[in-house]
């Protein structure tokens, strides 16, 4: 007996939600019924909404409404350069560093053996026919400084000079305002190795 | 222009779970459309069906599809107890605990003025009309060990006292398995305030 089905169900539905486990499902569950019926059905429909209509790009390989997106269809944007991240999250996050004019290309994920995740389930041929269609002169890869995201640019940046395009890393180093007492020492010797004349 | 509208629609919904910030609820937007988009449709499905069908118990108040839930029906249940809960989720772990059997009251809430919480928001006469069904020979306080859960048994067995309703607590104490060396002092004080004859 205990708790009746369609709660069981709702119980059951958040976990697909990251990070939710079976304690803090049941919380939300109560709280959307209990505080929140309008935000549950709001959340309802723009699932829903969601699915329907988000789909990758064609170009970018981000999610939009359109077949392409706005910002590759942009004539503000540098269509000679070309930012490769691993999730649509680091577009915006390079977005708000305001550094950068160029288009982006979102691999949607990053190489990790284990995971069974090799250049076939990134679909890196799309990528490089992206890059190889005559505009693009630089590729900038913008994938995370983990080991992952490493494996992932060294492997990208092989298949690129292949085809005789240029790459470009994102620079490792120290972040704005830190204090050299408190940095880890992999990023010390990354900032000897790559120091710049002054 | 950046985000589309569906997305970000979809992010601000998931804001409406309790402890999502910005930052989550983009994260959990991204993952759902590119990992779970069966567990997100599951998803919706299941808050638009508990919304429609989940309301209070008639008797007990806490989620039910029916008029009366199973637990409020059942005949393996003493009806001479009612264990007078703050949340559903209270329920579920004193029923775990295998050390009832009498039925309950969940108040979905606490006092709490600062909140503008009082005895009419907890709608205290439904509990009081409950308890006084001529079945009822005690009614247990099972509110939390907290400041709020305090008030709140506190002004409850006033009200049941003055029906002449038999009223008791939760014992306060220390929890099994608990070292004294490492007790708050609260506790220790309770403990001994509390101390029972062996």
């Amino acid at each position: 007996m205990a708790m009746p089905s369609a709660l069981d169900e709702l119980v059951a539905a958040l976990r697909c939600l990251p990070g939710v486990g079976p304690k803090s499902a049941q919380r939300m569950a109560y709280h959307l019924l209990q505080h929140e019926r309008r935000g549950a059905e709001r959340l309802a429909a723009a699932l829903t909404r969601a699915l329907q209509t988000l789909h990758p790009c064609a170009r970018c390989n981000n999610f939009t409404e359109a077949e392409i997106c706005e910002r590759c269809l942009s004539p503000q944007r540098d269509p000679t350069q070309l930012c490769v991240v691993e999730m649509p999250a680091d577009v915006n996050v390079v977005e708000q560093s305001q550094a950068y004019r160029g288009l982006y290309y979102v691999l949607m994920g990053r190489l990790s053996p284990l995971d069974g995740v090799g250049p076939r389930e990134l679909a890196f041929d799309r990528l490089l026919a992206r890059a190889s269609d005559g505009v693009v002169k630089e590729v900038i890869l913008a994938t995370n400084l983990t080991h992952e995201g490493e494996v992932t640019a060294h492997y990208l940046a092989e298949m690129l000079h292949a085809r005789g395009i240029k790459v470009s890393r994102l620079a490792r180093g120290l972040p704005l305002g830190s204090e050299i007492e408190y940095a880890d020492a992999a990023s010390v010797a990354q900032a000897l190795l790559d120091r710049r004349d002054y």
